[in-house]
């Protein structure tokens, strides 16, 4: 396995949620199986070591003053970015915290395009508090498009778990809007970032994807909706044509069960619940939500703030450490390819 | 554990479809196990023999004149009642198939409804087949709704796993046509059955259902959908209200995560595709499809005919043997109750 010769950078998300308790715990749990990678973390060394210390984690924080000394700091501990830090308030987001989780973002995503970092990995922010002190994204993911340079729709949510990835054609809208908002040219879009991220960040040479269908049975043969021939089915053909390995429409309810999980490299799922129900079954705290379609690399725990439990050591850092892992071993692989 | 005095009568399905070999995989398999109970195939015995010797399965076939026979038939091999039988051709659905398909699922509804039979576990048949000799029915279950003197909407499909219970609201519609169809008195009335049938057939005294939401993070407080607002959250209210411990309405996504599973017995969702997604990815070869709100116990296997692959030995029995046991399970908690 070779090793990136730069370190993953972490951002701190909002620091009144879980997110610095979860980079603790998923790096001290990481550094005890010895399989933390090269990283440090945007910003919050103070921020950081109070919270370590509060809940008796055993992380020690390495204040440093470039990602380079990353490299070598994490010999020692956590290497974390001095010079950006806030007060520890679990549970009490405020617009001091949402300015602290913006400039995490803003320096992560820089690191990450100068080349500085190998990737980038986002605990959660509150879009809420964001809103409140002036920025206007959907999410970070969209801040990210615009950050690499891409229109939004070029950023695809993919969720990758140990035994699954799973890829949403429509993500937030009321599902009596997902009907319409399916056509072969979203779903032909989707697959062909979703390949060629499969390619490039997973060195899977010719990726394998099942397209599932929108209604139960595929509609059975035009009995129950008819978006399967009128729209899936000329979807995959056109993707088999420019040399895409695409297949289905697959009824939903036969796409997810082990044998044929076997079948796919990731699944694209016509909306939300299609992609994350099987996901969150299966892999329910190694959930990783991977941005495909970016310059960058990245990845984020499929969980949000959480600030009901902040604080209070209850969060579970499985799926920080996830990301952490998946983040790293992409960034191999595309150093692998390069 | 007591046993229920009076054995299981299992129809013979289409019997060109993989029925007989499921049926007779099935009771071999339990055999060996020590874990069959008493029941009885509803006609075919030259056509379970001559399948039997075909595939090698084994699995001896004792004739019977009558159901009682069945419980002392059982020590020997698989009773079979006589007197209704067919030729063997697998792969080859005809109108004579489906009059025995037919003939074996009103026999098998008679007995069970006069006790003769503790319990009914129907085999796949071919709506198409039956639909050409004059059958004006959906499926099975609508059947029997009607031979038990119900309306079709009494008859309530529980999806059933050794780890999770699902029940769609609404099954075989466009997935468009969902978001119309979902209304406050749907969900108490299917609600109300699937208590009242955990109750009766499963032994939970205060049985607590999870009530899904439609939309992703349930609209996620009327972003992207309101029937949680609007339609599910005054259902559960009216539930609560009348003593059944429902609770929602929760986002697909985190209804069926291993922690989440804990809290319910059963999960009352949407859409085809949310119960059955979760219950096929997580229990994939042992779905049983439970019929409840009628007079009779009746279990299915969570599979059709499977015309492309009967007669070749290929089908997997586990679903008809998990189908066998649950409804043998089910007429032991009845009888413990009455």
């Amino acid at each position: 396995m070779t090793r990136s010769a730069a370190p993953l950078a972490i951002t701190l998300g909002d620091p009144a949620g879980i997110g610095p308790e979860v980079i603790l715990g998923a790096w001290a749990r990481l550094r005890a199986g010895g399989r933390a990678p090269p990283a440090f973390v945007v910003g919050g060394p103070e921020l950081l070591r109070r919270t370590a210390e509060a809940l008796a984690i055993d992380c020690p924080i390495v204040p440093i003053a470039d990602p380079a000394e990353a490299i070598f700091a994490c010999a020692v501990g956590l290497p974390v970015m001095a010079g950006l830090d806030g007060p520890l308030t679990p549970g009490r987001p405020s617009p001091d915290g949402a300015r602290l989780a913006l400039a995490s973002l803003q320096w992560g995503v820089k690191f990450a395009l100068s080349g500085v970092a190998v990737g980038l990995v986002t605990a959660p922010v509150a879009k809420g508090a964001l809103a409140a002190i002036g920025w206007d994204y959907p999410g970070q993911t969209e801040f990210l498009a615009e950050a690499c340079g891409h229109p939004y729709r070029d950023a695809v949510m993919m969720l990758a778990g140990p035994s699954l990835r799973t890829v949403p054609l429509t993500v937030h809208v009321a599902l009596a809007e997902v009907p319409e908002l399916i056509s072969a040219e979203l779903i032909i879009h989707k697959a062909r970032v979703v390949a060629a991220g499969l390619r490039r960040d997973f060195g899977i040479l010719e990726p394998r994807l099942a397209i599932a269908s929108l209604n139960p049975h595929a509609g059975e043969g035009g009995k129950f909706g008819d978006e399967e021939t009128r729209i899936i089915a000329p979807a995959i053909a056109a993707l088999q044509a420019e040399g895409i390995a695409a297949f289905g429409p697959v009824p939903g309810d036969a796409l997810f069960t082990p044998r044929a999980r076997a079948t796919y490299d990731a699944a694209l799922c016509m909306y939300h619940d299609q992609a994350l129900i099987p996901l969150k079954a299966l892999e329910f705290d190694e959930g990783v939500n991977v941005t495909l379609g970016l310059a960058i690399i990245r990845t984020s725990p499929d969980h949000g703030t959480a600030f009901d439990i902040a604080g209070q050591g209850k969060a579970d850092p499985g799926a920080m450490a996830a990301a952490i892992v998946m983040a790293a071993q992409m960034a191999e692989a595309r150093a692998r390819d390069a």
